[in-house]
């Protein structure tokens, strides 16, 4: 059934080995390469595949490295015969695909891909198998790429337990412009201003800031190159969101205007539908899941009791939060159920001697 | 040694009965007042106290009431001669100390708070008696406020179980423009774009996107006033931030000019820097604790399982978090542990079966 048997994995970071890793999984023969001999032996160690070229082609290149670095890599693996047809994992799709244009790759075995994972960590040491798992893998074939291209990009996919997404390189540059790319310089943005802030101020900061800060600890070099990539799409999206900014700073310098508080919440009102726009767990959880709160101490055993209990009531947990700040003796462990499972869960654990709040 | 007997709570929702129910898990009598009569007897069956007048003055009052209410509802209750003492729980400081001052309230009897907390949900069935545990509750004591009021107020925090943080209201109002009241304008004016936008598009979100805009769903109306109440130290902080995106517009605009990435790149990096100069756990994680991420089933009593067995290895999980898809048959659990039982865990998980990815 599978068409990959052998796939050759160029970049050992955190995306290139969570590929191998998954790829592995699934049985299928993994080399690594990357022009850090050191990182690739580290991903083979974590056994995601051997740290050797293949003796014959492999059926498919997967080019985990730099978008910058995209052409020339996929000139290299095919010039070398190193493998039938090559994928790429850049983050932008528009700028390597006209790279790979340039230097005169076959195109029949070339195919753009981004999977849209990642986390705050990188190198081979935070990938992780499951790293793709039920994420969108957008793929993005030209009018010259071949079927078999395709096909073995699609089982890739598939292998690392991704859902495929096509779409042209254009679309895809626009959409991320507005999902991935404008959101870190936002984010940036906001922590810059918190560089010298008092430290009496900092201290008052809540899980508000924290969130939407949160991807402003990304790599600069990384994300600059990407953002240069992604250039005009991205400036579109910034300026429409500094527009709105700017609309709310004149409202703010002139409050004693009639329609000062209008203009205010009609960029509030805009941010709660957009909100509500966004699909995915996260987006519905306060309506698709009951939220059941339980104190408990801060010490080892505590939630191995909670989840026992809440196993006992054959209640399935869907997500947890744990909120609970440094030295305090407590903390609030959040329980997300199905709702009509709440109130088994909450009597359950009331029986058991849980201080339920709900 | 307690100086709180008797508090009255004037406004029921989220705020006012969080306080109400932590003040009567600490033994003090509590009586409700809103305009709402039925928010009130909704929060005295929650157990937050009776919804009734004091026949006698209360210890003190706290008003949750909105920010252009607070020199209203102190005048009314220090006319009427309900409490000895009112503080509030207002998003800003200076526009209802100067309020209260306007309506010829006895200053004395007067300090303005602002308790740290919230929640995305509202209204009295929202409320937790743990809301303020560990956070820190800002207490605006003015030159004319007496000690008893003073302390009374101080009191009030502690049995919260919230740390008080003294300051004046300039200061708490630039310190809330910064950590809060433009964070939530930013994560709106970066949601409002997703309106309209291809679901396709949208499909790609992913948890950095969510993260970013998690706080615009707050409700408009409230933030309008908070924002309109706290005008200037937020229009300085909203543009300072729109002169970065304007910035990296520019940049993005002229990418052949040599200048173009050192300029985005130095906005990012401002932003890492911004990000690390976060205190508390959350900002910390990354160093802080180690994360051990665990494959799991998703069905009743997986976690169960997985928490004994981490409680057995004597390891303290210090916060969790599952990430799984609907429909996915597996997730990854991580457990953040302190850095020297990570191989403690990771062995016992180990020997028990478990998938863990290190």
């Amino acid at each position: 059934m599978t068409v990959l048997h052998r796939v050759l994995v160029v970049g050992t970071g955190l995306i290139g080995t969570s590929i191998a890793l998954a790829l592995r999984d699934a049985g299928v023969a993994v080399h690594l390469l990357d022009r850090n001999g050191a990182a690739a032996r580290l991903a083979a160690a974590l056994g995601a595949g051997t740290p050797h070229l293949p003796g014959q082609p492999a059926d498919l290149a997967v080019l985990a490295v730099p978008p910058s670095s995209v052409g020339t890599a996929a000139a290299t693996v095919l010039d070398s015969d190193l493998a039938d047809a090559v994928t790429d994992v850049a983050s932008v799709k528009v700028a390597p695909y006209a790279d790979v244009v340039a230097r005169g790759v076959e195109l029949s075995r070339y195919i753009g891909g981004h999977p849209m994972s990642g986390r705050e960590r990188s190198g081979p040491g935070a990938a992780r198998a499951d790293l793709f798992a039920g994420r969108p893998w957008v793929l993005t074939p030209s009018a010259a790429s071949s079927s078999v291209t395709v096909e073995r990009a699609r089982e890739l996919v598939r292998l690392c337990g991704a859902t495929p997404v096509e779409m042209t390189a254009e679309e895809h540059d626009r959409a991320v412009a507005l999902v991935s790319h404008s959101p870190h310089v936002l984010a940036a943005a906001l922590a810059s201003r918190l560089v010298g802030a008092d430290t009496a101020a900092l201290a008052l900061a809540g899980p508000g800031l924290l969130d939407t800060t949160r991807i402003a600890g990304s790599d600069p070099a990384l994300w600059t190159q990407i953002l240069l990539a992604n250039a005009a799409a991205t400036a579109d999206v910034l300026e429409a969101i500094a527009t709105q900014i700017e609309d709310v700073v004149a409202a703010l310098r002139n409050t004693t205007e009639p329609a000062a508080a209008q203009r205010v919440t009609d960029v509030l009102a805009r941010g709660v539908a957009g909100r509500r726009a966004l699909p995915g767990k996260h987006g519905q959880r306060p309506t698709t899941f009951a939220v059941v709160p339980v104190v408990v101490k801060d010490r080892p055993g505590q939630l191995g009791r909670l989840f026992a209990d809440a196993g006992d009531a054959q209640v399935n947990i869907e997500d947890v939060s744990i909120e609970h700040s440094p030295g305090q003796p407590v903390g609030v462990v959040e329980l997300s159920v199905r709702p009509d499972r709440a109130s088994a869960l909450v009597d359950a654990l009331r029986a058991r001697g849980w201080s339920v709040h709900e």
